[in-house]
Parts: C-alpha cells; structure tokens; sequence
C-alpha cells in the first residue's frame, strides 16, 4: 500500500488494514483474521469511526472495574496487538497488571510471534513519555514490570474444551476482571459463567460476546484502548451498569447512518 | 479452523468463513476478498443473519426476469464462486445459460483456478438429485450444457478501461440480463448503461452497485442464490418494481436491530 496522505478522511482506518496486512504476511494472524477485521471496519464506518458518548462511557465504566479489582488482566490476540498493543502495555502498566496472549486458532509459532512483538512494544513504551503525575523511574519501572502471559499455558478455562481453554494460570485462570479485546463468544460466555467481570471492546454490538460481557465498549480498539489509558488516570469508581443501553446506542447510531447519505 | 459443532448458532457463517480461508490460501481470491467478505459479516448481522421478505421478493422479481431475458448470463467473481457455485450452476441448468467468471483484480492465474473450480463443481451437480419435473436424463444434460466462460477474455464492457473492461463476447457482452453477485459500482455503472438488465446480489444496501442496479437482492449470496433455484422452478413473471423501497426495507431491518437486544 502506498503513502497515504494525511488528509484523506480515512486515513487511520487505512493504516490500520495496512498494519494488518503486514502483520498477516508476518505470521502474526490467523487466517480468518482479515474477515474479522473486514467486519470490524463496517460496523466501525456505520458507526461514523469515531468514539461515540456511550462507547466513552463505557471505557471510564471498563476502567473503573479494571481498577476495582484485586487481578485483573488484559488478553490479546493477534489483531490487537497489532492494532493497540502499545496502549494495552500502557493500560497495564497503569494498571499494575499482566497482559496475556490468547488467541483462538492457538499455534506455538504465532504465540512466540506474538510475545516477542508485545516485549519489543514494551521496551518502546518504557522510553515513551510518562502519563502527568507519573516523576523520576516510576513509568519505565511500571511499564518493564508489566508480565507478558500465554507462552506457559498452564491454566485452563473452565467450561471449554481443546485449546480454546488453555490460558494461563497467572493471568485469565487467576483473574477477577478480563478486558478482552475481540473474543469470541463462547470463550465470553465461560468466563461469565466463571463469575469474572468481563470487559470486552466489540463493534458489533449483536455478537454473543457483546451481548454477553458486563461492560462492552463498541469502539475501533485502538481508539478504545488509547482513550482508556486515560481514562484509568482519572480514577473512576465503579457504577451501576446498564450494558443493553449502550448497546442500543450503538446499534441507533448505526441506524442513523443511512442520513448521512 | 477445527470442527463446527452443529448446535453454534451462527453455523452458517463460521463455515462460509472457513471455505473462503481455504479458498483464499489455493490462490483463488484476491487480497482484499477477505475483508470484503467480512463487510458482509457485518451487513448480514445486521439484518439478522436470514433473507427478509423484500429480499424473497427481489431474488423472484430476478428470477423473472432472467427467464423472460432471451440471452441472460449469470456473472460470477471469487468470493461467489467459492460460496455459491453450485448453486450459480443449478441456477444456468435450468435457465440453459452460461456462467461467466469475471473479477476485478484479474489475472490469469486466478481466472484458471476459478474455471476449474467451477468445472469440478458442474461435475458434481450432474450427477446430484435434479429439480422436480425434471426427468431421465434431462438434468445431468442440463447441466453438463452450462458453459463456464470468461478464459478467453475477448469482449469489452462498453464504457469502462482497462482490465475490469474485459469480458466474454458471448457473456456479459452479448447478454441482455446478468445476474452479478457482488458487483462493483463501477462495473454495474457501465452494465447499466449498456441498456442491460442487472441483477445483483449486495448485503449493503447503500452501496453504488445496489443503489444503481434494476432489481437488488439485498441478502448473502448463498442464501439468495439457494432461494433463486427454487424461485426460477416457479416460473414467475416481471413485475413493475419499486428498487428503492426493496433497498428502504434492509435499511428498515437493520435499523431495527436495536429491538433485537
């Protein structure tokens, strides 16, 4: 793909199906990753491609729930951390949690693939600037002691079967809270059934995942995972949640979109 | 992509999702089918994943006016050939009209792989169950007789450049009615113009080709193409057709996908 220019109005969706294709021909996706990708990217045009007020809301909501807990945790797969991976670091470094690789079609090529992306990622966000408030060696000692999870795949979830239910059990077999980025429904559905809160950021706000998770941002991930790093700065508390409210927002956001033809 | 069990919901679609992977790694899909497909992920989410009444309505109004065409073509790209082509070939028996294989990213590699994947698909629909009425060997005869252009290339589409301007002189370019699932903008445009019928298949309904088209089956192209062998076996006739309320109707539908939460 050639240089685009900066003011096409689409410019960041661009990049972001170029940085993709890239990382596809760098083993880092499963095959079906483009598809997703593809149906992220029409949902994201109806929805104008920008952060709505109730995907907004729904990310102070997510990281006043990842801050409320005793272990929470950020699961990645292969298009996240391409897409945000950095702001998941950032995120957890905040936070002062793990981040784990889990991905669906589990290969032990893509999960080193996708570790060592994540530690060069890390090494670059330690010598970024620090977050206001944050003096001296506090960022990068935060952001190095983030743990990359996922390799070991010592733990399981319960309720699923194959490699779909390998995690590890330091990261999401441990946790009280998961922010999952793109999971699929299923695997949602056994980490509710588990009793944990489940974050999730979906553009599609009927999947099963969206439908199913306490809290789901209906947002490009890395718009969300961006506008949650600073979002958990502010330090929100935890409210009463209505998550089939935001959804219906998104979904007549979406409906509106044939007015602006 | 592992076995699908039969009790997932969205069955259909994972399975869809898997042929075009398999599809997409034999070489017969250009780079971008992957994310077109996934827009229409997106679009048949919305609409419910089923084929609506306007839709049943549009692929008969389509049938009706391939039976009244005297040299009607059914126009098919990758994506189409990979989830619908039997269905494609079932559709030309009984209309007694070619296939032709035409895409946008053209090159010869990709057209010799279409062909051939079509050819084996004709194979095995003669020798399948023929439609009611048909008798002895009239089907196997029907659909051994269904030609599979577009190799030769030597036509033009009147009004387009280039590559996408090529066509069979014996197809799109000497028929009066085309069926053309998945169609671009540009392409349908210059059909149009031509004076000819056109037919499409689009899950988005704003987009130029569905907005432009004569008759528009607003629906995913499996299903509508499954639907238009039953439709054409009713021998319907044209109607007056309203175009614009068929595409208000999946407007309607998705619009009110927020009721579904």
């Amino acid at each position: 793909m050639g240089e685009i220019p900066d003011s096409h109005p689409r410019k960041p969706s661009l990049l972001a199906r170029a940085r993709l294709t890239e990382a596809a021909a760098e083993g880092l996706l499963a095959e079906s990753a483009m598809i997703a990708h593809g149906r992220g990217e029409a949902f994201d045009y109806l929805l104008g491609e920008m952060t709505s007020d109730s995907a907004l809301a729904a990310i102070h909501e997510s990281a006043a729930r990842l801050l409320a807990a005793e272990r929470p945790v950020i699961s990645l797969n292969g298009n996240t951390t391409v897409l945000a991976g950095k702001d998941a670091i950032r995120a957890a470094a905040i936070l002062g949690c793990p981040v784990e690789v889990n991905i669906y079609y589990r290969t032990s090529e893509r999960m080193s693939k996708l570790i060592s992306t994540l530690t060069e990622m890390r090494d670059e966000v330690s010598s970024e600037p620090a977050p206001d408030a944050w003096t001296g060696s506090q960022w990068p000692d935060a952001v190095m002691a983030v743990e990359i999870l996922g390799a070991d795949a010592d733990g399981r979830i319960a309720g699923l079967e194959g490699p779909r239910s390998q995690c590890s059990s330091r990261g999401i077999e441990a946790a009280d809270a998961v922010l999952v980025p793109l999971e699929d429904g299923d695997r949602c559905e056994a980490l509710i059934a588990l009793g944990k809160q489940v974050l999730v950021v979906d553009l599609n706000p009927l999947s099963r995942t969206a439908r199913m998770a306490n809290v789901t941002i209906v947002d490009e991930v890395s718009r969300a995972m961006k506008k949650l790093c600073k979002a958990l700065l502010d330090n929100p508390s935890p409210t009463q949640w209505d998550n089939d409210a935001t959804l219906r927002d998104a979904l007549d956001i979406m409906a509106e979109a044939s007015n602006r033809i």
